[in-house]
């Protein structure tokens, strides 16, 4: 038992220091590695299937709604991410910029896309021309990059993966229904998929995208009660359309501007997953998104039958659909126990020879180490009812985290002590005005996390001015 | 009649100008657009499409090798593509380079990835260190940077999109016996899936890749006569694990450095499939990379019944596992006649109110244009089975294309007579001289495509020095 004892061991416990945890288990767990490339992350085989399953998962419910998949360049000249104002206050301080091209200058310096909304602008100012052309739902998959100062892995980094939806659509409406439309299928996807509930709302002016009538987004609490930004859906009028010239001919043969939507997500996903649910034991991967769902572990595997048993029970659980692998190693049973936890994979199974008589095995969960008997002929359908029960379980534990650390400010004292004491999502009233904003982040270094789209009546005032208030919000810490 | 026929008419003949007709393709049949990026491109929906099924296919044709799907950064410091001498000086002329990041210069600038090999032996140093450790088998898709001065849609690009396996063994029979399995992958999934058939063969000196032992390669003859060199398979033996101190302890306890590979395929593929298998009428796409299979067309739509049994047909086809789409709109049949031909959509099924009085359909092939009478009750039997033997057909049409234009030359008039007049592979002899590669570059603007896995004793010297031969070599024109 040394081995796995001194594998647990080097995992800092989270609630001596979160931030250690953090990086101890995407090292650990072989999610990322560090590279030459300051700001950069190699992304490990187990952290890139999460990817990868993150992506199948998405791209499916995309595709339902009538999205199709393009590339565009990874460069963008200098004049075209100046064409709007917003746009290029807002990223022109943090991106990368290539100014050679083999041996030769380039005559106009091209930066590396961190976002691609001039791209697929200047796309749509050529492709669009009738209304019979829209709308245009475009999404492309690819790496942007943000040249931060200070990183951490999947959270923060200088290049990461993501998609990015744009669409350009005949009238405000549609385009207000598709953000709305987009929003909605990235909360399903995190509850649905990655057991993370979320708060969804509206971005205030002051938190929006760079060049958006309106962002909105949806915000999950860490176990630590931080808030990490999940994902975003932006509107932005016709701003883009004015600014690049996109117009279509309408119905009545009159020139009319387009209105655009985009919206993204990110590998970040990964560490909402490892922050949401992880524990010192190591990562617990949501059933549905872990790119191995189970892992049979025989006990004693030199006896007579184990292994054979073993494959048995793989080929049972394959064909029933399950993610299954068999760890026939020759490490020990405790360092393969230990592993499996670390790694996050959803359900072991045991089975050495005393099992065997009994005709059974045991199945044991991640997420609240509850051993259950399962007789061996039942295998195949009990493993997916108890990785469905965990997929539940898993939403609704952090679904109660989340409501146990959500407060109310009813005035100035109580959110300032809740900011300071109580980590965690905090709601309170809002005037509106950015002042309030800007005062929150000077003292508490919290941000407005949203305008929730559940809006509830604390008082009448702003806690903070003292001036009518307008709305709800949802104030944090975020990473 | 009209609509179509100036759709059709657009393209220019194949044998009137061949880059013209390829451009206007790619053009016609939506696969890319042109940016304000020089020589990058938009890889479009219906281009894009290919792209995935490409993607699909081949990943799990890895995986089934046992290859894991990681991501590394994008940028390469200058001071790690320099530590391989031959892989930095077949590189460094065509890279782009970031030189500033945000508002600041960088201290050390960083070209844009134009391949991997270096951060994949930065990450094998730290990652191997006992034979336990090995093999690694990575694979990443990602998009690659090559600053070319002349570039094409999809066959020269200056970002194109590929994928790029990288692996370390223990020994040099493990890194040889990979890098001909996916060479061989490579050369089944050309034939398998899309319909082409290659030569696969081993580059000379000249050829290879910067950096590697030896370059396997498959080879496919495009319809010009024009050779594509398709997938390459590297073995770098230990040349970067000495460059980069990649070791681990072997079993006896003793330090030895690693074996390695790489092996890459591009969107040039697509490129590949335009070129094999199109014609004056558009695009051909082999059934099994279609992403989409049959296009119903229903005739008199407004007829009672007709969108109704359309419907039907489609409910059949889907359920058959056929990508199956219906044209609906309101063009005239034959402008989507003609729109199913320049897109390439293996078959269009008509049917009208007189079929359905026959309860019948009409199924017609792309390749052949072969009108098929099918009874409705038999659509989804039947249209699947039409879908398999056109994708043998077209392989067998394309291999007789190559076949034909495949010459042997026993003598120097032979051969310059071919390369000058025939345009397609040529075999002859070779001594194994580099200056003889170099005199046929320079009076025949051709090269060695590969020295063919299957050889023949064509003659006994070399028709260009006369020197004794030691290989049969494919010549030819290429991409």
């Amino acid at each position: 038992m040394a081995d796995n004892k001194k594998m647990v061991e080097e995992i800092t416990s989270m609630d001596v220091d979160f931030a250690q945890w953090y990086t101890d288990i995407v090292k650990k767990a072989e999610l990322i590695d560090y590279t030459s490339v300051k700001g950069c992350m190699v992304i490990k085989p187990a952290g890139y299937a999460i990817w990868e399953n993150i992506q199948n998962e998405l791209d499916r419910r995309f595709k339902e709604t009538g999205v199709e998949n393009v590339y565009l360049p990874m460069f963008i000249p200098e004049s075209l991410l100046q064409k709007e104002k917003d746009h290029v206050e807002g990223f022109a301080p943090e991106v990368a910029w290539v100014t050679h091209g083999g041996l030769e200058p380039l005559q106009e310096r091209l930066c590396v896309r961190p976002t691609s909304e001039t791209l697929f602008c200047d796309l749509y100012s050529k492709d669009i021309h009738s209304h019979r052309d829209l709308p245009k739902l475009y999404n492309q998959w690819c790496s942007v990059v943000r040249w931060e100062k200070t990183t951490r892995p999947f959270l923060r980094s200088r290049e990461f993966l993501w998609q990015e939806g744009h669409t350009a659509h005949a009238t405000a409406e549609e385009a207000e229904e598709r953000t709305i439309l987009m929003l909605n299928t990235y909360a399903s996807f995190l509850e649905d998929v990655l057991a993370i509930p979320v708060v969804k709302g509206r971005k205030t002016d002051k938190e929006k995208f760079a060049g958006a009538e309106a962002t909105y987004t949806i915000e999950a609490l860490m176990h630590d009660g931080k808030a990490l930004q999940s994902g975003t859906s932006h509107n932005f009028g016709d701003g883009f359309a004015k600014a690049f010239g996109i117009q279509y001919t309408d119905k009545n043969n009159k020139l009319q501007y387009v209105h655009q939507t985009s919206w993204g997500m990110t590998t970040r996903l990964i560490g909402a997953i490892i922050m949401v649910h992880g524990d010192d034991s190591g990562l617990k991967l949501p059933p549905r998104i872990a790119p191995t769902q189970a892992v049979i572990i025989p006990i004693m595997p030199k006896k007579e039958g184990v292994l054979e048993n073993a494959a048995k029970m793989e080929a049972a659980l394959k064909a029933a659909g399950i993610r299954v692998k068999t760890d026939n190693s020759d490490k020990s049973p405790g360092f393969k126990f230990a592993e499996q936890e670390m790694r996050g994979i959803p359900v072991r199974i045991e089975c050495g020879p005393k099992d065997m008589e009994k005709n059974q095995c045991v199945v044991v969960r991640r997420d609240t180490r509850e051993k259950i008997i399962v007789c061996l002929d039942e295998l195949a359908v009990k493993v997916p009812e108890i990785l469905e029960t965990m997929q539940k379980d898993m939403l609704e534990t952090a679904r109660a985290h989340r409501d146990a650390h959500t407060y109310t400010a009813h005035n100035y004292e109580e959110l300032m002590d809740i900011l300071e004491n109580k980590p965690g999502f905090v709601k309170a009233m809002w005037c509106g005005d950015q002042a309030c904003e800007d005062k929150i982040k000077e003292v508490a270094s919290a941000t407005s996390r949203c305008i929730p789209f559940e809006q509830e009546q604390i008082s009448d005032v702003c806690p903070i001015c003292g001036k009518p208030a307008k709305h709800m919000v949802y104030w944090g810490k975020a990473y």
